[in-house]
């Protein structure tokens, strides 16, 4: 079962992003203050429901009659918006609920941010909100903007400059934002617009007291204004709602794209010096989004490239390029930057260059990229038509046009005509300009239902998502994991090697090979019972790095050989480790010689156990040759994991060396993550290094393995 | 003696990029036509010298007096610009070189780029410039640009829209560019000269059939007006050329940006359709950029960004970055993307964080990011206060100022402030918005004295550009090679290990360390005498995988062992490659185990020899932990390009191993280097792999090896 398929009914009702009536607590008719403008958008913006602003100075606040108090108003009222000094924060929304308001929405800052005694305030929100029931968002947010519904509670300069001659190049895939960063929300909406992309409701999370991002989300899945749903976030702080949010817009067909920031060691300083929150594993949050297929964004522009390759494109059948140019160089520097984003330009084939051949000038190439050359006005129609002929052929799943375009009065581009390939929604089409774009440019992309981008990157950046969506939507479901109920074994947290293997033993993974000794007699006897050549290795809870402290001897052959070894080990460990409780030593038959894997878990204070899997030795820590995935998952999904190692090649026989099929390795991995899953409330921590996956095909075998308890936090 | 130190007296005189006389063959007054516009620019841009049309059908064009051959003009004339038809083309540059032209830049297309026939108009050019000594450039060029001196040799619509109300951010650092691409080029110059940066000379190199890109950077190092030199090639079609330009800008002090194009397969291919040019190995080329200091730029932006950088900018002293945000959020993603590229935020001290704090509002950080939030009218005199405290700290070497720019009417940046900083010269400083850029922004940045970016990943480009830069200066020079006549030994092409050592041994280079047999007795006398265990390899030139065909047996402990390899490895041999030439088997003392390196040397047609470096084992191959250096180079060099390595933890003693001094594998390196280069007209490839650095200190071993010798093409 998984971990998202949990069903919760949702937290977020529909009065809060389309509320019939508004109240605004510390309204005010100052525009040059936040509150002012706050009032000011709301109106402004065209909200035909009712808004009632609340003010203890005034009795009018523009045309609008004002209130004393909320309980005054004496309506139903869906959302207040709340802009006060955060010490009169609690005691309104108290009234707030006393007065039966549904939502509020806390712009005020002067919270958890601040820290020292404002965290309390904030504390007492929490509790406000857990005693009455109503739905508290922010404090230190902007608040929101819901395009459809014309409602702007917020205060972003951004609303202001939002009027543009650009039209919209897909009205109907309309983007939503949720964002712990305010600034960073709005000029996605300010930069995505200017480029003739539609939204549905940006959202400023602020500090997530009560709602969090995972809920606003959550909301934009069941919206049907939003198609596209955009977070920009620090940390999660509901992880299992966010995961839930995830599963329901893989459900739905919505892609998600994600910017997580605090990714770095000077990142998650620098959002825990603002937001109080710890960032979390960057690792960790890959795996989630591979798992989901949540398309990540490094930065601002990647977001909004790929929210744009996104809203205009359908689904590419695979990752092959067609460019048409109008500028050689242009042409093969796309090459370059759409090979290194993991695209393919083919060759066109001799029938359709034969096609394409009369079309362009002597000197140009149709051979892909295609290039028309700069011929003056010939241009817009020549590439059109090759665009058409790319767009009926097979030979491309993308199509990329490269113009000229920084004149404000002619583009070689005919809208026309590049509809026709938008609207067929057969294959993708981005523009791509060397020049700088003007505003006529921009215009006319829209108009042809598409966009056109000015950084090469950030194109290759949105086909790639289109790319990696195409492949998400074409994968294997999630196999439902068997319950199964997992007690931890009595005694020590930590579970060596020979005690972590008898217990998963009890558990259905059959890894157990050796014998458990404490004295050389012992040793030689399990040793030749097992059969030479040996290893030995020390058991104790309290060394968790055996080799440092002289505790393991590989390859022993002779009887003399596995009592020398028993001795040195004892007295090793005792001068370099005296305090260490010692269960014993371990007696084990060396494994084939193999592919060496290593495999992980991490039970995630906020997304649960994540497995870790990485070609073995040196190759994760020098070359970080390793992938992350959620636990639980089947055997196919393992071996797919495995498979997109960049040491993969050695399955495939690298070098000479026989091939090796990595399936019986991917089901003991896939096996050890059902484990930890249904072991989520108990295991900490696994690690399995080295995995041998022996290179006769006789199988695999742990070489090393240690368990740890989950302990409380 | 370093490639590149050969004196050359310079191919492009002043008369080129500033002719006091130009001719236009093919001038016409039709301004829909490439040859009208590049005839009018030519005037309208304030040329002062002498501008003389010549035209077959009119005696005037325009304000001035047409010619009907260059002949008639009967005065010295510096520049002949040819806009006719290419198949006139040749005899027309006969006329000019006749009637004393020093230069022609052909304008006109239809040569080697259309293939075929034209190919041979091409090579017409090729002879008229050898034989009369007029220099040519393109054809197929879209001109040039020289902004001080107002020449406008060009048909680029750049030109007419390159009036900018932005003012000129560094008006003594000009930009020269040299692209093999008109359009890249010129986009370069509109996309630069909009945010404030200033150009000198701008050239479409065309075909290059006599100078070439080499000849044009060169001259741009000569010209005083020229700081920063931008290239954007294809291929690099004069080697040596290209190195003395590059050794000559590293020695006057100014940076080169290249742009490579035609880096991928489909690039290479894009490339050499519509150039007909190779464009080489891509290693090479970073071998070539990391020896010369060269600043590597990805595509359009990257070129842009790290021009701007280099331009605004003073070197940094360290790679520390300080950051001033209005925004909590993008301080974050920029301390992410920062740190992504190579930089560090430091957390700033106590004491300097105490002269901010009184500085930003109670939940603001201090730490660095400075985030002084949104607090309207206040931003501005803050974040300027704290940026002239980190200019003045001793805490970081570089600032980055983050704010909102979206309004036309207000930023919150002091350009008298910020002037302060970068008249300083102290530390670099750029500006980066989360928001569009206003006009107004872009304007106030450059009356700072620096620029606005929008998109991150540009700004952490350009700053990481400045650390490179400052790294490559601080390192000491390239040792002078030793002068050495290097003779190829006799006999076969391909020498393998024993033969190849054999010859080291005479050149100084101490490797060989076995014995060559050809019976089983004569294997077991050599391994008796150089002491158990050995190897035994099969030696001939036909065989260069040895493994493949079972030629090599390692770690034979036992006279029995050793004979039973000999006569298998000749049983399979004779069976896998039966005609196969084997000269013997080598016979050879098992290396200490160590850590595995590998070295190898391609002789690259352009550059000459180039050196490849890199972990052994699968390290290269999956991993790509391999650097690629230029011979010759010293032992310092060597070991600072292996610490270069992923892998070069090993050499401090990663997991527990002992440390190991790369020093003899370094010097061994260099010494082959050396040879490399001596032997640059008669070795065409090397490759030492592995080469054994021994684990317990006692040296070197080189485990197999294989040279080459260079044929003529």
């Amino acid at each position: 079962m998984d971990r998202a398929a949990v069903e919760v009914p949702p937290v977020l009702g529909d009065t809060f992003f389309n509320p019939r009536s508004i109240a605004m607590i510390g309204a005010s008719a100052d525009l040059t203050k936040i509150r002012g403008r706050l009032f000011a958008y709301t109106y402004q913006n065209g909200f035909d429901g009712d808004l009632y602003p609340v003010s203890r100075s005034h009795d009018r606040i523009g045309d609008y009659k004002a209130y004393r108090s909320i309980g005054e108003i004496g309506k139903p009222i869906d959302l207040a918006l709340i802009v006060i000094p955060a010490r009169e924060v609690p005691a309104a929304v108290e009234e707030c609920a006393a007065a039966g308001v549904k939502n509020v929405m806390i712009i005020s800052s002067g919270f958890a941010e601040e820290g020292g005694a404002a965290t309390s305030l904030q504390d007492e929100l929490k509790a406000i909100a857990a005693r009455t029931g109503i739905r508290i968002a922010g404090p230190n947010s902007e608040g929101f903007f819901n395009a459809p519904s014309n409602i702007s509670a917020t205060f972003s300069p951004v609303l202001e400059a939002l009027q543009s001659d650009v039209p919209e190049a897909a009205p109907d895939q309309r983007i939503g934002v949720v964002s712990q960063s305010g600034g960073l929300g709005f000029a996605v909406l300010a930069r995505g617009r200017n480029m003739g992309l539609s939204f549905s409701t940006v959202i400023s999370a602020g500090n997530e007291v009560d709602l969090t991002a995972a809920d606003y989300a959550e909301w934009m899945v069941r919206d049907p204004n939003t198609s596209i749903i955009v977070v920009l976030a620090e940390t999660v702080r509901n992880g299992p709602a966010f995961l839930r949010a995830a599963a329901a817009a893989e459900k739905a067909g919505k892609p998600m794209v994600f910017l997580k920031m605090g990714r770095s060691e000077a990142g998650a300083r620098a959002a825990a010096s603002h937001t109080a929150a710890l960032t979390g594993s960057h690792d960790t949050y890959r795996a989630i989004f591979r798992r989901y297929g949540v398309l990540e964004a490094a930065d601002l522009d990647e977001v909004v490239a790929i929210s744009a390759a996104l809203a205009v494109n359908p689904i590419p059948a695979g990752r092959r390029v067609g460019v048409v140019t109008a500028s050689g160089g242009s042409g093969t520097l796309m090459a370059d930057t759409y090979s290194e984003h993991g695209m393919r330009l083919p060759q066109l084939s001799p029938e359709l260059q034969a096609q394409i051949e009369p079309l362009v000038p002597p000197h140009a190439s149709a051979a892909n990229p295609v290039d028309t050359t700069a011929q003056g006005h010939k241009t817009g129609p020549v590439s059109m038509a090759v665009v058409g002929l790319l767009d009926r052929s097979g030979e491309v799943d993308m199509i990329t046009i490269i113009v000229s375009a920084a004149r404000e009065t002619s583009v070689a581009l005919i809208p026309e005509k590049i509809r026709e390939v938008t609207q067929r929604r057969a294959k993708p089409l981005l523009i791509w300009t060397y020049t700088r774009i003007s505003n006529l440019a921009r215009k006319i992309a829209a108009e042809s239902g598409t966009v056109i981008l000015s950084d090469m990157r950030h194109a290759a950046k949105g086909l790639a998502a289109l790319v990696t969506r195409a492949e998400h939507l074409k994968r294997a479901p999630e196999v439902p994991a068997e319950d199964q109920t997992i007690t931890y074994p009595a005694g020590p947290d930590v579970l060596t090697e020979y005690r972590a293997k008898e217990w998963l033993e009890t558990l259905g993974v059959g890894a157990s090979d050796g014998q458990m000794v404490s004295s050389a007699a012992a040793a030689v006897a399990a040793a030749e019972e097992l059969g030479f050549p040996v290893a030995l290795k020390v058991q104790s809870p309290d060394i968790l790095h055996k080799s440092e402290v002289g505790g393991v001897h590989i390859g022993l052959g002779t009887p003399e050989a596995v009592a020398e070894a028993f001795e040195a080990i004892s007295s090793s460990v005792a001068r370099v480790a005296p305090d260490a409780a010692v269960d014993g030593v371990l007696v084990q038959p060396m494994a084939p010689r193999g592919i060496e894997l290593v495999a992980g878990m991490i039970n995630d204070p906020t997304f649960g156990p994540v497995m870790m899997l990485g070609m073995g030795g040196t190759a994760v820590e020098l070359y970080g040759d390793v992938v992350h995935y959620p636990a639980p998952f089947g055997a196919d999904r393992a071996e797919e994991l495995l498979r997109g190692l960049k040491g993969a090649r050695f399955f495939d026989g690298f070098r000479g060396a026989d091939p090796v099929d990595p399936s019986p390795a991917a089901e003991l991995i896939a096996r050890i993550s059902q484990i930890a899953y249904a072991g989520r409330d108990v295991i900490g921590e696994m690690e399995f290094n080295p995995i041998i996956l022996h290179g006769d095909g006789s199988g695999v075998s742990v070489a090393d393995a240690v368990i740890m308890r989950k302990t409380k936090v």
